[in-house]
């Protein structure tokens, strides 16, 4: 069973810096039916049903011409995800791999991109 | 002539939050022969001379694995960069775009992604 959160065999956790080096505003919220991690798409797959990107104000000024693409890439923070795993064990065999080789959510940044179809 | 970080006519600046909502660790360093905007390669253009991506430990063991791969898809933070245009004009002729249709750096996350082939 996968449960959220957990630290497999395998997997290294590292002791996260006391600072962090910047800092990020949030300026929307992306609007989707999913409500952990556990039943997201997995792998970057394009599903229905169709999700919305909400932007705050001022920065819904920044999407002035977008209409004429039919993609957008986005960059987006996932709040939740734990931050401090540098090997990480996607099928939970005791298998682990470095975090930079994994499409999984995960760290140290908690980023993630997509591209995504403008629906228009 | 083109300015560095120049405001230029039909550009929207605003005024950014107090406080960040999140922070970042810088983890790595890119190091590459550029070193301002205005001599970087544009539109996401690959070319020589190859750069180095240092990784700083512990995010280093996060590298396991990605011998692997051809092409990697880079997320870095470019530090120097201003993050308060909501518009911006590339061709500095007034017409002005919003910033989230453009490739620019820039707004509001100093965020970019890249898609660079590994050398191995």
């Amino acid at each position: 069973m996968v449960r959220l959160n957990e630290v497999r065999s395998g997997e290294l956790a590292v002791d996260l810096p006391a600072h962090t080096d910047a800092g990020v505003y949030f300026i929307g919220r992306i609007h989707t039916p999913w409500t952990d991690r556990l039943t997201c798409p997995r792998q970057g797959r394009t599903c229905a049903p169709p999700c919305r990107i909400e932007l705050f104000a001022p920065w819904d000024r920044g999407l002035d011409s977008i209409a004429e693409f039919e993609r957008l890439e986005v960059l987006y923070w996932l709040h939740e995800s734990r931050r401090d795993l540098a090997l990480q064990s996607p099928k939970s065999d005791g298998a682990a791999r470095g975090v930079f080789s994994l499409r999984t959510p995960g760290p140290p940044h908690t980023l993630r991109t997509s591209t995504a179809q403008l629906v228009k």
